[in-house]
């Protein structure tokens, strides 16, 4: 009924999108195409009925995800007055669909331990799976689908499509005019979180050459391809793969930053200072930085979707060695820190050792905790019996550990802390009265895991208390 | 006396400068001290009595590197206009230099099967320390000794000071007005040799703080860095280690992609298509393509030489895995592609097959066969008992192997082959009259151990004959 009134409404429509998946990425994804400029498209974004939350603050005004990138507002906004995206549980949207844009997780089970060691993973399709088997049982036997999920090199094919076509049969449709592309996004939740979407460059491809010239038809209107042009891969086995491989070359690039920040605490220099002079090179600008770890939704996990289909879907002998070793480093990095700690402020027990974190996102200046390495390190404190405060700016609540996180920065600093911990790189701590309130203190230590402290503020800072840093052993 | 004449004849200018071998870096480094336009340098280059062929022929007319680098001729013959750049044995050339830059090699051992599997490495530093030695038993006690040399970090601290003070000490000379630079060198044979030099950025450091000042005002002297401003570091051991840290980065970057390029090849993928899609962000532009190996005199020791210095020079428990594993990884790529040519062309037996290798030297349009990855190729060709002949239009006689290299590749392509191998991306071999000279032939197997041929040049050579490609399984 609510879409239908939808539909009437939006009836002057070109076309009915239909987003599967309402979170970091589809519910911006549905943003940007209800906001295109080069067609007027009626946007049904669909999730399933446990995020009722979501579905119902997105029809009454409220977008789900804070962000610092202004333009979410605005084209969210926008989008309100436009009265041209509709949110709901409702699978019968599927039906309405020209285009449906697959923006649902797929997710690899990891079994590690507290120390963050990786003792094995597994990658369970039946939840996508199902997600595309609603599709075929409501869509049109012409429809686009648009698949932008990370998924194991090899699912277009020999996943999605024999589904879809299963679906169609059962409905006595015809299983020839059905189109799937594979368009990897590459959304940076943070201040150019729509810019991620609509400015920057795209990868495609489809299952045929009909479905590979209607995706890039579809994303000419929703992208600027003039400035940012389309690259159309071969087949979806090669777009899969290029999404899982840009991903694990950064956390490959990270894990290599791991290994040379041991080895410059023992030599004792500083490798910020060395990686900012090696990235004055142009072949060498994207070297890391040391940190507290690796997080978010992708570079935890697309590594090991890339590995498990080499064996999975195309009957290799063997793993993606390096790459998996990439990710069993990064998890590693949030205990190694954690113990660094211990190790540098020589503390035998932690036990009601008052610590405050500041920052819980995996991420500068951005409020996504998944799969934050601030997790691990929170909970290894929490085992040793230590008391642990949190602050971040943009995390009013901890999903994952079910805390309230302060947004008081001024109140924490007042307090009394035997240890202060810098665990993300929010701008808000480079401040400098942030720095000067903590350089007044006395006699706390101060734990930088991302190097975010100048020279001056620790030299300022050692005076009273005693700054160590991730990665520099000359402090 | 030879010595004391050139002296006499450039007694006019403003310093001597000694650089201590006379390869690849030193001769070239030469060049570029004797041509500054800052200062007016007298440039000795002393090298071993073995070296006297590079001694004579550049104290003759003749510079002992072929470049593409037109700029190499100019400069060395502004050199020879000047009478201001000498070669010798002589040690006692030390005894009037003002800047002494080592230039010398710094090797390791490796111990390596046929297959190209590390079995073991080790680091000898007698050479180094001796040529250290000859320094400092002719050196004034105030020079500056810049090395240039990429060393294991701590090695300035831990073993030039400590020979150069004791040799002082000997000769009864004060220590502390000598001043040991370190600032490596970016050197990248080919077009852009001269460039490389004198057009780039640097990084440097020094003992102490004098020897900091006056490596940079010498570098000054002799590099742009109005454009490419220098970049000094707290100490030494903080140089030494962004050196091999940034090579460490370029081989494990392509040992990545040696793991992907077999992925691609199991998924019927064409990786190339996919490193290019991926180049797209800038974030990833440095993303390497599959090859037949890494070559070399750095990338091939450089992560060893890091790791070694981490366990013997800062009594670390651990050693650099995965920046030695990429080198192993590496290491392997050649006799890969031999195998990967034996298995695409269902060869059994490659006795008595006619082979053909375009280009042998590490590198495109470059004329350094040293440690190049067609060497282990070869050996595993002759191994097998192939006929093996060899092309490159920048190496006449290729060292390693004892052999005459063609450089006429018209007469070469004249001839019959059972196998073209593609081995060096030199320019050459991707001219259209060569190409099309190729697809005339038949029966031919072609094998691309590169990307460097095009889809349609594919095409056309398929007709008559069969191309493989590493890295590309869709062929």
């Amino acid at each position: 009924m609510e879409i239908y009134k939808f539909l009437k409404k939006n009836n002057h429509c070109d076309d009915v999108v239909v987003v599967q998946g309402l979170g970091f990425v589809g519910a911006v994804m549905s943003l940007v195409v209800s906001n295109s400029s080069k067609k007027d498209y009626a946007v049904i974004g669909v999730d399933r009925k446990e995020s009722i939350e979501i579905i119902d603050n997105i029809n009454n005004g409220i977008f789900p995800i804070k962000s610092s990138d202004p333009k979410i507002e605005e084209y969210y906004q926008n989008s309100v007055k436009q009265g041209n995206f509709l949110a709901t549980y409702d699978a019968s949207a599927y039906s309405y669909a020209s285009v449906i844009i697959v923006d649902i997780n797929l997710d690899v089970q990891k079994d590690s331990d507290n120390k963050g060691n990786l003792n094995s993973f597994d990658v369970d399709l039946k939840p996508f799976k199902n997600a595309i088997k609603t599709i075929g049982q409501n869509c049109k036997d012409d429809v686009l689908i648009l698949v932008e999920t990370t998924v194991p090199p090899g699912t277009c094919m020999k996943v999605v499509k024999p589904i879809i076509e299963d679906e169609l049969r059962k409905r006595q449709l015809t299983t020839n005019k059905i189109k799937i592309g594979h368009s990897y996004e590459r959304v940076m939740p943070g201040p150019e979180y729509i810019n991620s979407i609509k400015n920057f460059y795209r990868v495609y491809s489809g299952i045929d050459e009909n479905s590979a010239i209607e995706t890039k038809k579809f994303l000419k209107t929703i992208i600027s391809t003039e400035e940012y042009p389309l690259t159309r891969l071969v087949n979806t086995n090669a777009t899969e793969m290029a999404k899982v491989l840009e991903n694990s070359y950064r956390a490959m690039n990270i894990a290599f930053a791991v290994e040379w920040s041991r080895y410059a605490e023992e030599a004792g220099v500083n490798l910020y200072e060395i990686v900012d002079a090696i990235r004055m090179r142009p072949t060498h600008s994207n070297l890391m930085y040391p940190g507290i770890g690796v997080g978010g939704y992708c570079l935890t996990k697309d590594p090991l979707l890339a590995s498990w289909a080499k064996i999975n879907h195309f009957n290799s002998n063997n793993n993606l060695e390096q790459s998996e070793k990439g990710v069993k480093i990064n998890d590693k990095m949030p205990h190694y820190a954690f113990e660094f700690m211990k190790k540098v402020f020589a503390l035998d027990s932690l036990v009601n050792q008052k610590i405050l974190l500041l920052g819980v996102s995996y991420r500068s200046d951005v409020g996504d905790t998944r799969y934050s390495p601030v997790e691990p390190f929170y909970l290894n404190c929490i085992d040793e019996k230590a008391v642990v405060d949190t602050h971040d700016p943009y995390v009013k609540y901890w999903e994952e550990i079910n805390i309230e996180v302060s947004q008081d920065l001024d109140e924490k600093l007042s307090m009394m802390w035997d240890i202060i911990v810098f665990s993300a790189a929010h701008t808000e701590y480079k401040n400098s009265k942030v720095i000067s309130k903590i350089c007044k203190m006395s006699n706390v230590k101060i734990l930088d895991t991302l190097g975010i402290l100048e020279q001056k503020d620790i030299v300022e800072m050692n005076k009273k208390n005693k700054v160590k840093v991730l990665g520099r052993g000359d402090i």
